[in-house]
């Protein structure tokens, strides 16, 4: 990719980055897929204007998490990329992560304390006003360990972020949560020489929050896993000469944009919020993610008939969004969550690529089979960042 | 790769991998292929619900032998475990190959007394029955070089297959067939540091069963080519979490799957025996590779008309294949075989993959043309088992 790098050149034609979360779904009973459901007719037409294509996030036959499916889309090899379970807690509570940032997810457990053993992984999924009282007594007498700042966040129910901020932490660390009812939590230990200190930082202040728990009829203990740094990403400034901004009502979405360099636009929390901040601010930026979450709920929640109507409440959003007059349209999903299967799935992902340069496909809608013969062809989600800008023509000629 | 490793997990889920040995063709002065010839309702209405794809078991414009088309189909990269000729020709004749074993393919020849020229390469094609009688006589008379084993097992007319047993062996030498009559044959020589035991060892058994042969009018010595080690396989097992069955009818195909650690079920020869082999065995593997060879064999004799009648077999065995309850079939072939080439051919392979969660085609044929255009598109032979293993949702999430 350093040859992108290479032909890279500033102009002032804005792109527009539509990711529809989940968006490609698979046959129910019906035959068909949600998008062959949906009627959509602002979308077929738009993409009898556009070439079509089918991206793949990571590889054949892998079910991505929405970090990697996200970061592939915005041009960065997922694997190499990795965003850890800490790190996606901490962007999915609107947490802002620095480099200096070491980042666990943490569950509130109950502890028996005659054993020592974990009685309830989940402390019974207490309250989230429980948990925020727990979380900011705890914030309030452990502040610091060593030259180490930590910062305790809440979740909901049982769920908390822990942030150990300071110079020199790994995550290269055991985990404390023995997945299991009945057992003792683990201490931390260092997985690689140079993780000493965290190990030792973390497992002290487990000493002190304890401490403050210790009461606790219910929570009185917590577990740890997923330990990660932010990952080193090079931002879309400097990769593509973009001066990007996210929309984006959900937190986590937010947070994965800001990873990559992008400005965080107030979108509030609806689509309609989220179009109403589109349009205050196509202007300013030469690339917008825009990110539209729902889909991939009712996709989760098996809601087929729910997220053929968010298809259709998208479609109706087109011409607003077309009247805009961004130079490149991508309409695309991060990963497909088809509503058969409840969950992320590795099918493919839909690709729409409108520019005034692309060649058009002779066919007039936007399905996963529509895509599948699509001129764009089946390609690495990675590979949508360059035909992107070309389409802006933000990309020189490479070699004489 | 390794990402694969790090998602599977194991569930109940029955995968049926049909290999219909060089079932793609080429039209011949019809304008048809085999597959657009023949007659095959179960197998179209098979792909009205699935997904086609076409694979490359190698690269484009490569031609494939069988052992790393079956290797590719496996999900191993057949570039970095060549299965080498002597290996191959072990496995060809039922032979069980350990990780001790250097094989090598030979051949009887004539070799002129006086001059000590190779006369006849092939002896004659002496009958089996001879090669039989003549095989026998070295084994009880040479059974043993310094600490490694000799293992002598007969082939057809003037092959025999030679197998060293013994640490430290190399299949890094010279090989001792000139190639053409007229010529000496040529001592085997070590090609890399560390092949000069294996070197040493094989130039002495060659005159010790020179003796043995030494009164012999015909079969008077013999040729040597194709040294081999089985490759370094890591078995289905500990790759996929599989309990992988083969069921084959030929002992080469039945060889190759034993490589990547299948069990292997007695099948009989016919194709009627191995369905009932597998309507025996099929709830008790998970995966289970289910290979048809005469397909094949017609298209190698030039028959179109043969393999066309090949292909109405299969679409015959379809509906008693589907009642089995399989919760992933795929039907493809390991490289293509058209009767108008004689030969295996470069052609990619038609890719069926029927599971509950495959977006469908709007197609409503098997044929090379509707897999050229298949939601699936074109994909590397490896990429089939991730596709294969996602569709029996044997892989978890990659990443948060």
């Amino acid at each position: 990719m350093d040859i992108i790098k290479s032909v890279v050149e500033r102009n002032d034609k804005r792109i527009l980055m539509i990711v529809a979360d989940g968006l490609g779904g698979a046959p129910n009973e019906t035959g068909k897929t949600e998008l062959e459901t949906a009627r959509k007719p602002n979308l077929d037409q738009l993409a009898a204007e556009s070439s079509l294509g089918m991206t793949a996030p990571i590889g054949p036959g892998i079910t991505p998490g929405s970090g990697p499916a996200h970061l592939a889309l915005f041009g960065y090899d997922p694997i190499a990329h990795e965003v850890g379970r800490g790190v996606l807690e901490a962007l999915g509570i609107g947490f802002e992560i620095t480099d200096k940032d070491l980042c666990v997810r943490a569950n509130f457990c109950t502890l028996d304390r005659k054993s020592g053993r974990v009685a309830d992984r989940r402390a019974g999924r207490i309250p989230t006003a429980e948990n925020q009282e727990l979380v900011a007594r705890i914030g309030r007498q452990v502040k610091r360990i060593e030259d180490v700042e930590v910062i305790v966040r809440s979740g909901r129910e049982h769920r908390f972020v822990l942030v150990f901020r300071g110079e020199g932490l790994s995550d290269r660390l055991t985990e404390s949560d023995p997945q299991k009812d009945g057992r003792e939590p683990t201490p931390i230990q260092p997985l690689a020489t140079g993780a000493e200190k965290s190990s030792r930082v973390v497992n002290r202040f487990l000493e002190q929050a304890a401490k403050v728990l210790e009461p606790e009829p219910a929570a009185n203990y917590f577990l740890l896993r997923g330990f990660s740094l932010a990952p080193k990403i090079v931002p879309l400034q400097e990769r593509y000469g973009l001066n990007p901004a996210c929309i984006a009502a959900y937190p986590m979405y937010r947070g994965l944009a800001q990873l990559v360099g992008m400005r965080i636009l107030a979108a509030g929390d609806t689509w309609e919020s989220e179009i109403a901040a589109l349009e205050q601010h196509a202007a300013e930026h030469d690339f917008i993610f825009l990110h539209f979450k729902e889909l991939d709920k009712m996709g989760e929640d098996g809601n087929f008939a729910g997220k053929v109507q968010y298809l259709e409440k998208l479609d109706a959003l087109v011409p607003r969004i077309r009247r805009l007059g961004f130079d490149v349209l991508v309409v695309t999903g991060d990963h497909s969550t088809p509503a058969i299967l409840k969950g992320h799935s590795w099918h493919p992902n839909p690709l729409l690529l409108w520019s005034p340069y692309v060649r058009t496909e002779g066919v007039t809608e936007f399905t996963e089979w529509a895509c599948a013969r699509g001129a764009l062809g089946r390609m690495p989600a990675t590979e949508v960042m360059p035909l992107v800008l070309a389409n802006a023509l933000k990309l020189k000629k490479f070699g004489a």
